[in-house]
């Protein structure tokens, strides 16, 4: 009898599940709205039944499955199969998460931080596929990362590496969320380019096309930063060049530190495209030291949204198929 | 009948020869000047007659030698077996390094990039023996590492990973030696740290005691520089604590995107010991973020210039064991 594998991949807003076959191939992804406002045990509950939801609709039962891989915000504790807290989703601190998914389902289950599920999941089926080793920088409200290295996802002695958004690229610089000062996030990550832009426009009186857009909105996020400077808008450019020269800056270091294959890139920033790419490969070539040639691709991601859910279920073949 | 292991760590003014039982204890080190002058021929012939010296000392022949690890300057072939050029060693280029050596001591060899190893030898015989990873900074003229992870080294895909001294700890900072602008190593090891002291006096017209001994000695090296923070120089004072905390910074952002049980601290800097030890856990800790609590531990190596040629050894038999 042929196995097959669940990926659940729980975000605030929704959450979506993958069908995996024996061969690693996803089959289908569902995706349906995370009852946040319900609260953590009925978030629970719901992860159990999308699972079932998409066996169902295959014409699958719980007999047929080897194993479901859950990738869930953080902190966990990955030994117990707990959610630690998840700042998005209140109430879940606490809950047996894996084991009541996993008794749901009817199958064994684990657990992992939804960043390095979608790491894993880009690396076996997207831009890391037969590759030896990616990282994926996940660009948005903050940087997410996964590190695969050889197949293994780098936790950490301790359970916290693989944290790319929290690597300093500024001496003394800006205050990040975590208590650090100068955190890559805090200067390249979709919100914090525009709050930067919004501070610059109020602090120099900037008038322009994005200080047009911000009168009007109220606040800016990255793309009316990017539409600003597509616009000729100076500060826009300046923005946009800002945050992608720390990015180029992470970059370097991840590759003196760990020389990947890929880092690949996925989250709302990577929406802007070529006017993403082109300079940031731009700057990390000037950047780049002269002892060897840049190997490291730099690359968007090719699963998008998708690959939390196809990181879990292959979490899920990889540990317990 | 027991084996032995030979481990060689070749340096440009001497090259240490460790003699390594089965068990993986080292129960002998010699060290011998590097015929650098007399070209690479003569270097790799030397090479060998080391392990022949230490076999003889020990009354063991080629036949008790299960394997020979050699760590050298680089950049190295590794599959050929061949260092690419060694600066500090003229005509070294281009020759069979592993194959010869191997040859002379009559067993089969290996041969790792000379941080690497003593990364190695750290972790399986110093601060690291049995913890999952290590990071060792070999602080001196500039900063070398090794990086172990789960007992392996890391290379890399490309080969040029675990090079921690060129991490970016400054936004289009000073030049590096290796082409980028910023590098941890540029910032803090004992030599730039020596530099910019210097530099400092001469821009400000400094007076002080640190002033008086550039214009005794006309230069100045880092151990001047923390023994006039030590007599009061608040020039140096400035000089000592700015490399510790681009030191700090560089711990910051190991421990975020590898967070090793341990980052070892080697090399001429650390004869400064708490001097160095005490600031430095200082401004690490204040910089560390507030997710999690600090679990990696700072300290000085315990193998100090041995580790080397122990880790060389521990490779052989972990390799060809």
């Amino acid at each position: 009898m042929a196995k097959w594998y669940i990926g659940i991949d729980l975000g605030g807003t929704f959450t979506k599940t993958c069908l995996m076959d024996d061969a690693g191939r996803s089959k289908d992804i569902i995706q349906r709205p995370t009852p946040t406002e319900k609260g953590g045990p009925a978030v629970i509950e719901a992860m159990g039944a999308g699972g079932l939801e998409i066996l169902a609709t295959h014409a699958l039962s719980s007999r047929d499955v080897a194993g479901v891989g859950i990738g869930s915000p953080g902190p966990l504790d990955m030994a117990k199969g707990v959610v630690l807290s998840a700042p998005n989703i209140p109430g879940l601190g606490g809950l047996p998460m894996r084991d009541r998914v996993g008794q749901i389902i009817g199958a064994k289950a684990v657990l992992e931080n939804d960043a390095n599920a979608a790491g894993f999941g880009e690396y076996v089926a997207g831009t890391g596929a037969g590759l030896a080793s990616l990282v994926l920088l996940t660009i948005g409200t903050g940087i997410g990362s996964g590190i695969i290295l050889d197949g293994q996802i780098l936790h950490g002695a301790n359970g916290v590496g693989g944290e790319a958004g929290h690597i300093l690229v500024e001496a003394g610089g800006e205050l990040c969320g975590c208590g650090q000062h100068g955190c890559l996030e805090r200067y390249c990550s979709a919100t914090y380019l525009a709050l930067w832009a919004k501070t610059q426009i109020e602090q120099r009186r900037w008038k322009g096309p994005l200080a047009d857009v911000l009168g009007a909105k109220g606040e800016l996020d990255a793309r009316d930063v990017n539409e600003a400077r597509q616009a000729g808008d100076a500060l826009a450019a300046e923005a946009w060049h800002r945050a992608i020269r720390y990015l180029a800056m992470g970059c370097i270091t991840i590759c003196r530190l760990l020389d990947p294959n890929v880092i690949a890139l996925a989250g709302g920033m990577t929406k802007a495209g070529d006017d993403l790419m082109v300079p940031l490969r731009e700057e990390f070539l000037k950047m780049h030291w002269t002892f060897a040639a840049p190997r490291t691709q730099l690359t968007i991601a090719k699963l998008g949204g998708d690959a939390g859910a196809i990181g879990a279920a292959a979490l899920a073949r990889h540990l317990l198929g």
